[in-house]
């Protein structure tokens, strides 16, 4: 039996790589896929590269029976999304990537955002989508909020040395460098190619919104006020994101416990001591990457992990979710190995 | 029940990609990895991005146990090549990725490769890789050779159309867009970063190898001799060739041709009139886009083709032949669509 | 003594390409900038690159005063800039870089660009501003229309040939690959990094409007009716355009041609026979470079050019245009060598 | 009049700057340009972007005339470099781009690099080449060593503030975003397009040995012994390099600090407060852009610092360094704007 998904915003980047990902995954098939401006086109026009599939046209999300779909993929702007998602049937299971859902609490929502919340009765229910660590959770839930990829990927690296307490929850910088396709396919002239290629530079700043999912995750794990710092930066290329992150501790305990925690984690390898990920191995697939490098002043010690922001960052993610959501194996669908070069 | 595999000169690109796709294929699993001077290493040193996977270490290729291996990919430089595959054992079938076998007359292999041919005994049987025109034959063959992955992107738009008559076989252009990684794995001061980079420029001049692999193909098609020009070009993107040919005739019939020649074949899509395709759209997969634009001067039409080149022009490609010659359905493994960006 | 000149569209890649090559022009100082939407901001906050300069603030088109100023270049969109440059006071010299003027015949202009000609009594005076090829008419002219930037690669190679006779005027195949930056800066969704890096695909189909300009100086310099093929492609390279011109000749007759036209020529370098340039070693220059490559079929040869888009495909023309019409060293700050890597 | 300089080790990245910049250089012709591997062949061989130029063929460095030759850069690696520059006649000034004298102690040099000093009889002569902060040292120097390009990116940003005593010595993270072309133009497989490009990892694990700098630097500005955390990271751009400082301080106070040190520099600029900087705002030119953020958590400040890495970072370090060693104006030759895009 498989079951009926459909994909709300399927016209953007990671509506794409979901339906690159269920395209081969054998207990789905896609219902419905709606986008706004482009409802009407088919697929063939708006993603050439999955125009050997066999996929319903874009429609307007009002337009879908909703009546055979078991759950929604929601992959729209935050404010959008949160009126989009209250106003789907409650047979409907639903994921929602936007920041909608993400802060459990609405005045954290409102602070970091800058907008009301649409939609308030159903943050309470919302379960945050880190697979990982929200899995009995998630398999549970009707709302789940997709986490931030740059958000995932500092937490990987982070949360299970603040829940084994082994580094200095008052001393945690990070340092991400990003690819381009988080920022979505919005045409802006700071995302031309003329622009982004051939540079670097930082951004987000004085503090990317993403840091209010670190708040809330790391001084839950931590069971005290954690306040990071975190800087991205921009690099010319299209998918992945590495965290560097500094904290103080001890290097083999550091190690250890990132090891012991992801020992059972079938998408998450810890390197060798004193090996380093890089983000172009795990592109295109669900993997993250972690590594431990000691520094030579005693106490310091850098944390590393990669994944592919479309994939592990969110719509890998989000299809781990819907496995677990639909009682299917966690894994289906998300094996496939990183394309590298 | 799974085929058994070895996979000789697994440490380079093509390698690499044969890994990646074997990796969730259901009727395979890897028996043997050879490699030269890398023998000794694991997948995981000399491939990060596979090392999820529970793989044999890297072995010189007179280590293997052939007993146990139904099929083994040789993905050699050519010359090196010929040898390797004579000492097989013959109970395993082979599919040379390497040009030691695509030419069928020795003395024009001399020719353009400038060495002798060093498994002349083995030349007769070996069948010309190009899955979609050779699959009967594929299905029977011990011996594969793969076809030059330029060369399988410009044969795909042109032996339709010169078996079907609707293009002058003496006035064919082809112009190719190429990736990078169609030059392999081998340190070269030309493939660095830094020298490939931020431009393009024609390569392979006065005349590409690979050209004596149309005018094998092409004459064949066409019945008589046919030699066209082709100049290849490098572009700065990994993956990927354009074939951009130019021929005269009908551009309604040639589109015709292409659309009925391909009705049928699962990995091979011709867009609608007038519409061209992009390398992007084909990246990582073994699928191929064909279109078709006429020219404003009568009887002047651009066919263009795309596809992957360590894919379908090459991994992709190898491992569709293997389903055929072991069996399998021919598209085992090899629906995962492209992925963008 | 220096001159000074105003730049309109000056928020464009061109502008900026214009100012950076006056920076440091000893002759010419900036006088004004204007830009419509960015009117009121500082160079630093529109091109941060150029922010160590002191230059006046942008400015709308009607607020300068022009008593002071000796030339403008206008670096708009072909529409809007006619009648821009039919407002400017007639003491001003004017470079067009626009398609706006190139065209002679305006039902021409109109067929291609499918607007009706807003400065109709300007089109008689312009002059086509390739510069090597009209110099003198430059030289005494009041109004230059900048020539497109594929059209200029195209124009190198072929019409020293076409004068010279030594090529088949009725057999020009002109295959392109060509940068983004010529795109423009306008924000659209097919050039945003993520669409256009990792991949090439032609453009401009059926037919690019710059093959309006081979038809004009082709015909013209042959003394007959031309008309070519011309395919653009785009490549993931910011600048750059190498051309591939498929002519039938005698390969040393057209090589020798090309040597004896460009001899005296300071930005135009004719390479050894056989030997093919690349994009990447004109990249920020005002320099072409030219190749002659037989092919394997009798009469079959490959003209190839490259250029720098920005630079000698436009505002390095300009300047060197502007050089002529001020009475100043042609060569005047533009000598500066390509950037590599 | 102008001064004769050599250049060793001219078929490199950073050889070939220097010639790029010499060649519009009023002071300065190049008398002689030397190669090993490379000997025998012309520039237009080696690098076709410099072919326009009229510039000697490449030599042996044992094949130079010296006599005429007043100044000589030594772009080699560190190890040879000390030997050739050892071998230089007296009357030749020496800038050598290694790091074979950037250590005022020769143990520390061995502890950093592995071999013994060969020239420890220089070493007390030579002069660190940070031309902002040894000036006058420079201006007498007869052998000036040029610093590691990371180094110089680094110390921009942290000397002023270590000077002036704003930031705690004891707390300074610097993470960089580094440019490929920093590894030369050696084959390596590790620097092939595909294996850089579309992805990032850190590099240099667990110390780079650009730290050894920083601890001579640092340590001195600050009066007491200085050791940073230094974690270097490899971006798919040919140029550039970004590097993020995480200091402890105030933000207002670091600030001013910079802006009144940089005050009078020509190559420096300070961005305006809150504003970070772009490498590619600065790429191919000797300007450094430095921003100081702040972040929420009371006294942590990011201050970024983005120069090219060829230019600033090397030769046109190494070219503002021989102006002051040559008596001519120190900007001289290097006030070309940034390239963009």
């Amino acid at each position: 039996m498989t079951h009926s998904v459909a994909i709300i915003g399927a016209s953007g980047y990671t509506g794409a790589e979901l339906i690159r990902l269920i395209a081969t995954h054998p207990g789905l098939r896609i219902g419905a896929l709606c986008a706004d401006r482009k409802a009407g086109q088919t697929i063939a026009s708006v993603f050439p590269h999955l125009r050997h599939l066999d996929l319903p046209t874009l429609v307007k999300v009002d337009e879908v029976d909703w009546s055979g779909i078991d759950l929604a993929f929601a992959a729209l702007p935050h404010g959008t999304s949160q009126e989009v998602v209250a106003a789907l049937p409650d047979h409907v299971k639903v994921i929602d990537l936007s920041a909608g859902f993400r802060l459990r609490d609405p005045a954290v929502y409102e602070k970091w955002y800058g907008d009301a919340h649409r939609a308030l009765h159903l943050q309470d229910e919302a379960v945050y989508g880190l697979s990982e660590f929200y899995r009995d959770e998630i398999k549970n839930a009707r709302l789940v909020a997709g986490t931030g990829c740059n958000a995932a990927t500092g937490m990987f690296g982070m949360l299970p040395l603040l829940s084994a307490g082994v580094i200095d929850p008052d001393e945690i910088i990070l340092d991400m460098v990003c690819g381009v396709s988080g920022a979505g396919r919005a045409a802006k002239e700071a995302m031309l190619h003329s622009e982004v290629s051939e540079g670097t530079h930082p951004y987000g700043l004085p503090v990317h919104r993403h840091t209010s999912e670190f708040d809330q995750e790391f001084s839950k794990a931590a069971g005290q006020k954690v306040e990071v710092v975190f800087t991205p930066h921009l690099m010319p290329a299209n998918r992945g994101i590495l965290c560097t992150g500094h904290v103080r501790g001890d290097a083999d305990a550091i190690h250890a416990a990132l090891v012991e925690r992801y020992a059972d984690e079938p998408f998450c390898v810890v390197l060798p001591m004193g090996e380093a990920p890089a983000t172009r191995h795990v592109r295109g697939s669900n993997f993250v990457h972690l590594g431990v490098v000691a520094d030579r002043k005693p106490g310091r010690v850098r944390v590393f992990s990669a994944l592919d922001n479309l994939n592990k960052g969110s719509s890998g993610q989000a299809l781990q979710n819907a496995n677990l959501m639909l009682g299917l194996p966690e894994t289906e669908g998300l094996m496939m190995a990183p394309m590298f070069p």
